[in-house]
């Protein structure tokens, strides 16, 4: 596998928090937490991830992750820990799929590939050798991540492409979605 | 890289509360989270792992950490998420690393390779590869994880081994241990 060596490469996350499903197959919007926020702004500073969206519907999740992020990138918490803020610039509030969509296009001139994950197995794949060579020759992908029990059906039908779930060689998946996020980064940009 | 294909491998995780650093370089003992115990403990199960110990010497965080994995293994948690008990039944507190070492020691039959993690190149070093080979063949590993800053000298010194920092390719280095723990995990044992 190549090296993708950059500050900043074409790779986008997105965190969806609506619509998503609950343990019952049927469609919720989870609560933001300040752990994902944070977890996975500093794993995607750490690989270059152009952008990590956070995405909402709800005006109240917007105020109190706006609060959260402020914090750390204008407020104390910025002098505190330098580190940090650099982390959490990255992070990006949106309420839809198709804002984030539309915004990445806007910036990169032209559209993203929309790559979906999940836990079961879809049809439309892409393996991750496929996509880490995607991304190392410039291609705009924009990784979907799903809150709750995962990502609704019509977003899996939104996407271009599915990678597979993470397998650790047993039959338990029950990743944290940080710890999917921070695994399957790592296979696309990891050295 | 060859498949590790079973329910349960020889590689165990430790997590280190003290001896840790702080952001000065100074040796503290830092406090047990839930969230360390739960992200971790999934994603233990997960990939096989055999056991994953947390390490404090403090009896109130032992007394905390007690409760909290007891309300998911034998408590309402369990009937509520019978998911997260098969993860959290994998966690065993511990005092130091020494009794770690020797309860590994006795239920495999023989002495562990002891591999520390750490955010900074060290000498000694055990690639990820070589590391995944020794797995799978059988051999008996305890991977080291610090909280806060990372772990102390002596700690380090006292690894047979250490692991090269995961690095995505930027100059920023400051993954929570919890993603930490999951890439290079997959790192080992993925498929």
């Amino acid at each position: 596998m190549e090296a993708v060596a950059c500050e900043t490469t074409t790779l986008y996350l997105v965190l969806l928090h609506y619509p998503v499903l609950n343990k019952h197959g049927e469609v919720i919007g989870s609560a933001i937490t300040n752990l994902d926020i944070h977890d996975i702004a500093r794993m995607a500073r750490t690989y270059g991830v152009a952008k990590y969206f956070v995405v909402s519907p709800y005006s109240d999740q917007h105020r109190l992750a706006g609060e959260l992020t402020a914090h750390w990138t204008t407020g104390s918490g910025a002098r505190f820990n330098p580190a940090r803020k650099e982390a959490l610039q990255r992070v990006q509030l949106a309420w839809t799929l198709e804002e984030v969509v539309e915004k990445v296009a806007c910036e990169q001139g032209k559209k993203p590939l929309i790559v979906a994950t999940s836990a079961k197995k879809h049809e439309n794949r892409i393996d991750y050798a496929e996509l880490r060579r995607h991304i190392s020759r410039g291609e705009v992908v924009l990784l979907l991540f799903g809150t709750a029990h995962g990502l609704a059906d019509e977003v899996m039908q939104r996407a271009d492409v599915t990678l597979p779930p993470v397998s650790g060689g047993t039959a338990y998946n029950h990743l944290a979605v940080r710890s999917a996020a921070s695994i399957v980064v790592d296979r696309l940009l990891g050295i």
